[in-house]
């Protein structure tokens, strides 16, 4: 029997003894050494059936006390549904409500649920302050000087470096910096798409990217996703003849928080290319998975240069810093050009922090700790959102990243929970803004980038009591 | 008889003296003191009389000695031609040349003649490195987090104060800042053109606007431009009705170094505006004029908000920081839309240390410096090429910025100039890049923002060499 064979048994059985309920919340499992004997395996094998376990949410380890049946498993909110778009390109976009949403933004005394980017707390900004007084100190010109045009080396040699990590195998020169991820999507949107073109994207869908293809003049196709598994790929296989683009989040997708399984990437990845419609990847959640190991990238299938890989430290180290990278793959002039044109150069001063930031080994740490303090917050506010919120509230059920989606009964409307949650400070982010049609009025999405306080906790209790209102 | 006439009576006489070669260069005119008493005017008017002299650059001051007559009235270099470009949108964009121009960029011993920026040695690097760590050390976040969508409010409150001395009367809400000049222009284009329409522009024309407007689709117009007073009214006012947009740089155009008359800027400002069509003014070399006085802008004359004022401190201060500026009169809603979804925030630390930098008054000190530089820079430039370049060689005058236009006969190519100066590692900017058509192929630009040093006049001297061979 393979070893590969031995361990997932093993994790199999474990996880029936815990769905059936034999196991119970809590409970806590054999150690690793006993694992061994009982199974006659080794501690490697010993180890993968709890990583396995973890990776899947139904164990969950306490330091120096072993592994415990997760607490998850005894909250039984149900998954939202597969989202069922309109398959006409829609262009309704909701301007106001997503003005509304932000016009409040950085006041002070709100508590924003509504906000896609990690709370400060859980940054290492007394280390980044060090590496912007060291990079101003050493670099010759004190970055006053326009960078090259690629951007940063080291900061480029050390993405490539950690690209193997989601089994990529980039090099310096197939990375290109930009200011940010966002602005990362607009070169790729603004080199590959023209007014009147088609994009696929999921659906729901970041209020940035529809707003971005929307303004560039792309006619906006939003395709059914699963909220675990991401955009449903006979969705995408129909509409392939209609499309010019394709944009998705297949790893821990803002706001569903769905990764897409390895065969899907691979198969979308073969898709595309076959038929030469480009796809850009949006990974800036990459990093933050929930599991025991990061997931694998489109551009990890990516044989012919037809992937556009962007990311970004904005959502894991530095929001403000805006450093993000493109791996253009056959499409790196075009990118090349835009960014001369439209920004002529990064900003040396924040790339070469990061860069030694990254050399340092302190960003692996930090992800670590960070990864933590967010697979904590979602179990935290699995648990409230059980204890507190309507009845028939369903929820996503993200393996990595920032977000979580709610769906409520249809006859509670999120963007009158929002009129009535903002008057009580507390700030979410209504399903409409996600979608270009008529959708999502009974959803909305919470960061869960916050500190988990007592604080976070009663408002998160007071948006439950104010649903239950309405 | 007013103070206004006075003074420019008495200007009047003396320019003609010296332009019919009563007074010859190097002479010594009276002092302030003696002007009063022979002309019986108070102290206030003769200092008007010689900044008035100053500015059309026929008389220099040297401290503690008085007025000169200005050695460039030796030099009897004509001057280039009012440039006639075709009267049709063209799109012939000098892609490979200016892949070859850029390609060397950043190389170590290439003395570049060809970049549109000034030499490091011309910028205050150490005083900005220590804003830089200052800011960092106090920002209370060390910058990681997002600024407010208009920018740092700091620095928008410095410039608004700053537009005092160009004639216009900003507030810190009429601001939006970009990541640097570029990225203003390109935010108005996208803001204001759709593909097909078609732009009005300066011939010849900095080579980033050509590319950036065809990049995105848009016709682009090139308009007969006087190598002093710049784009031609008339032919503006002849296209009206072709054109959706126009795009301008009036103070010290780059390449030609023209500065636009204040009732010529008038006049276009409020043609543009009776036809409704927005007006871009890229104002980036504004504060480094040669004469006495900051010219005014377009902007001052903007009565209802018409024309979108961009600057940046790429030219002045420090090219790397990428920090920019709109002042988007009425086009602010489409503008902030634009920088929320392609950059999302400017990046607080550089916006933060140039602000303080603005505040702490070292700015004017240091313009003051590099105005005087660029000055003497530019006179060392037009005695040598008046010494070493083939007859017939005609130069534009500049009254401020960074360029010289040099118009060679028309059997001297400058394509097959710049094959041969690389060789010797001189990098000059054909004519070619500064347009769309088939014009100005025995042209070239110069940068004036080099070091005047051996090695620099020893390279220009070279290109003469080189010319003259052609």
């Amino acid at each position: 029997m393979s070893k590969e064979f031995i361990y997932t048994e093993i994790a199999d059985g474990i996880a029936s003894q815990i769905r059936n309920g034999v196991l119970k919340p809590g409970d806590k499992l054999p150690s690793v050494r006993m694992m061994c004997q009982e199974h006659r395996v080794s501690m490697n094998t010993a180890k993968r059936v709890f990583l396995e376990l973890e990776s899947q949410s139904l164990v969950e380890s306490k330091p120096q006390s072993g592994y415990f049946v997760s607490r998850l498993m005894s909250v039984k909110l149900p998954l939202p549904e597969v989202s069922r778009p309109s398959l006409m390109a829609n262009n309704d976009e909701p301007d106001e409500l997503i003005s509304r949403v932000y016009e409040n933004m950085g006041k002070k005394g709100i508590t924003f649920f509504s906000i896609g980017i990690p709370s400060g707390d859980l940054l290492p900004q007394a280390k980044l302050k060090k590496e912007i007084i060291q990079a101003t100190r050493e670099l010759k010109d004190g970055g006053t000087e326009y960078e090259e045009l690629h951007g940063n080396l080291k900061l480029r040699r050390m993405i490539a470096v950690r690209s193997l990590q989601w089994g990529g195998n980039l090099n310096e020169n197939d990375l290109v910096t930009t200011n940010g991820g966002m602005n990362a999507l607009s070169f790729c949107l603004m080199a590959l798409g023209k007014p009147g073109d088609t994009i696929a994207i999921e659906s729901p869908c970041y209020p940035g990217i529809l707003q971005l293809a929307n303004g560039l003049g792309l006619n906006v196709l939003e395709l059914p996703t699963h909220p675990t598994t991401g955009i449903e790929i006979e969705a995408l296989r129909k509409v392939i003849p209609q499309i010019n683009l394709c944009l998705l989040i297949p790893n821990f997708n803002s706001p569903l928080g769905s990764c897409m399984p390895d065969d899907h990437k691979k198969e979308i990845v073969q898709l595309l290319s076959e038929h030469h419609i480009p796809l850009i990847e949006d990974d800036v959640y990459g990093d933050l998975y929930f599991g025991s190991s990061r997931p694998k990238c489109c551009k990890s299938f990516d044989e012919d240069g037809n992937v556009l890989y962007c990311s970004s430290i904005s959502k894991t180290l530095a929001p403000g810093y805006r450093v993000g990278w493109i791996a253009p793959g056959k499409y790196k002039k075009k990118i090349m050009k835009l960014k001369l044109l439209h920004s002529t150069s990064s900003i040396s001063i924040v790339n070469e922090a990061v860069a030694n930031f990254l050399k340092s080994g302190r960003y692996e740490k930090h992800l670590q700790q960070m990864r933590r303090a967010l697979q904590n917050n979602y179990q935290n506010y699995v648990q409230t959102i059980a204890d507190y919120f309507p009845e028939g509230t369903k929820i996503s059920r993200p393996q990595g990243g920032l977000s979580l989606w709610i769906e409520f009964d249809k006859k509670i409307r999120t963007t009158e929970l929002y009129d009535l949650a903002i008057k009580q400070n507390i700030s979410i982010a209504p399903g409409r803004m996600f979608t270009l049609q008529d959708q999502f009025e009974n959803c909305m999405r919470l960061c869960i980038g916050l500190p988990w306080t007592e604080e976070t906790r009663l408002c998160l209790q007071q948006v439950g009591n104010l649903a239950k209102k309405l």
